[in-house]
């Protein structure tokens, strides 16, 4: 049984691994902690989990942490960062969910999130955790940098095209629509059921945190520069998100076959058949994304639809994969959940 | 392994279970009929089941459904009935998620559903599927009568009240609030997203075919008359139920251990912390039945707070629930779902 | 004109009375106070009103409320009164939407509002702001105490029955459901779009601060002592109040007419056919209160059922009912917004 | 007082025109028919209306119609051509909210809409009614093509681009979420609350038939071919339209002043501040498009954001400013109405 630790219990990331992982038949929950709840039972804060879950909440010491055999960060950036040296050298393998490990370039973290890295030195060695990508290196990795969640769904919805340099490079667009779950269980009036449900809108269009994070995969994919147009939008739903991707075909290529061909292997991506339409529902609490490919009117332009639950291929699920993947666990194990439908 | 048939796939209970037994470790599913879309892969009505479920819907024939040890009705009231002779000639068990077996006073049940009941010398034999009142007949059950949704928030809400004799058994109310796929997957402009979402309605407050149904179960738990107003609304979202109970104390108890005890083995009812307001999405996705109990002000009305999600306590969990008595399983097997939350 | 001033315009309440206001055909809107945004624009907070309003926000100054005729204060409890003995010396009259000086008794305030009240002398001055009761005090009133949203549905629905003395009003059940606007516009986690869609609860079961308010409604109505029992249900949608409300009949009497006559010169009490289910989507930003009357299969429990939109005629809507009233105006001006059907 | 018909009054967008109507200063609504319910009251059906309107649903007979100034058609495509010839040789001026007279090219309409044009000799005549396009037209018109909903937002949106020559008309993208409502108000499996709501999705990306219509005026706007993808996605909320637009731009300009200056005498044409990220619901139920344009990065890709209520400036508040023009109304007449907010 692999022992597990989770930080930052009490956000909307922390609950998702505890769903998973009550249910995971390899995993022993050991410590969730928050500073705020201490001493609190779980349950008391996710009536959800009642029934599955008997654990307090606890401090988050390094005594504490050390315990387990790896532990998620699901905690705002800057968090992980400063725990990271001290639990990599005890041993502890992390994964953090949070955006401390994901960009490479430190002066470009810095300067979208707005504070100094405390941990430099460990951004190198942190292993980007998109197993479509990486699996290799996330088996032998101690930190992993969890994917953000539109990146997840952008990045795989280009992949092939990138990879196989099909596309003009720099006249990419990424119109994605995610849920309210994105901006996290905070107390802000932006997020509120009356400020956000029955409206629809785009946000950050001059530019979001997500931004470089997905800019960076896709050149790593394009070997080479790539010029993307990134526009979210809240949607008034609890989770998912869809991305629409747009591209202009350089070559002629059988894009369905593509697509079938580079995701075969790949346990929790799904290219639909042609013609589909996939809804954010079809993967809402599982773990799949879910792709379909059309070229409209059969012109040059390419449109990807690609769907995640953020919560789960998003953050959480995708979490549970890596994991798996690095104490050589089935990729599957605790991952079998079903979307809800409806 | 129990093979295991479905009539009637299509609907939201049909794909509810679906959802349920492919996690299933005991249980093997063999067939799953829909005259209408015989032939066509399941995952192309319900892409959520892409990557977990291989069947192709096929014929409600018997040849077909006498392959199974167990055949669940997810189907309108009248469509049971029809089969269920035959099947149960053949030694297959049946389990009906429909309404036409669930009132023992064939008059009565012809009378709220207009139809004259074509296997009444089957509704004695069948046993009513609450485990909570009927585990040991349902273990040698031949055929079951799932409850309806209403009838199992409502009925576990008052059982321990009313076995003990401890209310005015003559002045019960049942407020309900129910979510929109109770009204199943059928075009109805009445359902639509754009008549039920931003709205709140009581309907069916003249008479509704759960009404006769709560009163037969809750006469037996009383031992005696009862008098029920029993009013249900539509409430804007998919999934849930949750019934507001008021009765009038004739003695002093202590209502909060009371229904500890009664539900201390119970593996699907959860009697919440005193104080409590349990919420519908704590149970969304999962087979609980969660239960608050309060004394507003202290006087002599008691409040009883019951929420499930329709579609599994209220149909689907319940009804695997009964297959899992039915041939030994462990009562929880397939059932460890954690309801979605967020 | 009427020179009219709100101070606290930046809740929901305070946008309702703008999004009436800027139509209303006897109305200057002169002065809209709020402390932290004042010299912003009323349209950089609210979208909606761009095109309709060129007033920015200003401080809550005595100067700048003394230039209007009517003050409306939008405000949590406690703002009011502070602030109208003042202004009520200038000759400036006042609708309080808030809690301030809705009960007589003010101890009994005073306890259920956890604060000590500064302008006792004004209570008994005070009007109780609902025109089917107080029509002509209000006529005449300098301060008006507009009621809560519940208070409003739960008392035009027990009206006629405790007028005439049919009910047993020891047993009065109020089951009431609410929108989540009746939060008001605050950062708070309760109040987000994850925790409150796609589910249902009962909240504050023990005891809400608008159980006084009925009671004191509901004792004058009677002319004599009630018991009632207040569940206040929190669920998924913007607007809308849905109050069912039970009591037991004493007396035979025709329910339909007794009502209809009740409210036959009533402009905004629509007392719907017998057999009907009012929708709270009927009233969606229009200042009806629609109520249908029951006797569930002719016994004696009667089922009131009530839908009021709570911002409008459970706030906003029936502020400017009052000021039509207290300055002899039509008193449907400005009130004439079709409910938004869908 | 311009006397007013209504045919095919039972779906959303006739219940809006009377929403509008019933307020609208100058206008005597005379005939609102629905074969299926004459003889019924309208409010039997919308009881929003209730205390608004007294009419029965009548059938749509010449006779009927002949009373009237004004025809609207709110009827599926076919229904109109089929009537208006016999109307406008009568003197009866209509206003089609259908698709029937909206694209000049008949065999192009016919192959997009699947059925054979009964009036080509009218398409000509008729003058599509984009205000901000045709206003001086309008005037005139005995006979409007009401433009469809995503073609008005999309229309607003690109318009002073493409009349300016400024982007590269091959390539642009118009990427667009539409509420249910946009579904009709019809008994569909695919439109109920438990298929659309928590869900996101893309539909009809190999072709919509709105392509055709906005092909066209974009078109007519750029005195030249364009070349468009369309995408439009099915969004889970009842109203709303956000279109995200997407060009090169060719040339360098100040695309604010330039929005400003193009619409600067539109009454219903909202152009934002710099840096705004337009709302749905800051339109919903009234008739502006709001508008708001930005260059993500700086770079040559114009991102312009158009929101449109689909059922008012994409439908009914769209016919009525049709019919102010017509008749030499206030432009703004009847369209006063406040966004719903929250």
């Amino acid at each position: 049984m692999v022992k597990v630790g989770i930080v930052g219990g009490t956000g909307y990331t922390g609950v998702e691994l505890l769903r998973l992982l009550v249910n995971h038949p390899d995993v022993e929950l050991r410590v969730i902690t928050s500073r705020s709840d201490a001493g609190t039972p779980v349950v008391e804060m996710f009536p959800n989990l009642r029934g599955h879950l008997d654990l307090c909440f606890s401090e988050p010491t390094l005594e504490n942490l050390t315990q387990c055999d790896v532990v998620f960060y699901a905690t705002p950036h800057g968090v992980a960062m400063a725990d990271a040296g001290a639990l990599l050298e005890k041993g502890v393998r992390i994964v953090d969910l949070g955006a401390d490990f994901r960009i490479k370039d430190v002066p470009v973290w810095e300067r979208w999130y707005g504070m100094t890295h405390t941990a430099p030195q460990l951004v190198a060695e942190a292993v980007y955790g998109l197993p479509e990508v990486n699996r290799t290196a996330i088996k032998n990795a101690q930190l992993i940098a969890c994917p953000g969640c539109y990146p997840t769904s952008v990045q795989l919805g280009y992949m092939p095209l990138l990879e196989q340099g099909l596309v003009d490079n720099s006249r990419l667009i990424a119109d994605t629509k995610s849920g309210v779950s994105g901006a996290g269980r905070k107390a802000a009036v932006s997020a509120l059921l009356c400020e956000t449900s029955e409206s629809m809108k785009a946000y950050a269009v001059p530019g979001h945190r997500h931004l470089p994070e997905i800019h960076q995969g896709l050149v790593q994919m394009a070997k080479g520069e790539v010029g993307l147009t990134f526009v979210p939008h809240l949607t008034p739903m609890i989770r998912g998100i869809h991305a629409t991707l747009y591209a202009i075909l350089k070559t002629e290529v059988d894009l369905q076959a593509l697509y079938e061909q580079r995701y075969q292997h790949e346990p929790f991506v799904d290219v639909m058949p042609a013609g589909s339409h996939p809804e954010t529902r079809s993967v809402k609490g599982g773990n799949f994304c879910r792709i379909a490919i059309h070229r409209p009117q059969g012109g040059d332009t390419v449109v990807i639809l690609s769907v995640i639950d953020n919560l789960v291929k998003g953050a959480a699920g995708q979490a549970v994969q890596n994991m798996n993947i690095m104490f050589g666990l089935e990729e599957r194990a605790g991952l079998s959940v079903v979307a809800l439908l409806p």
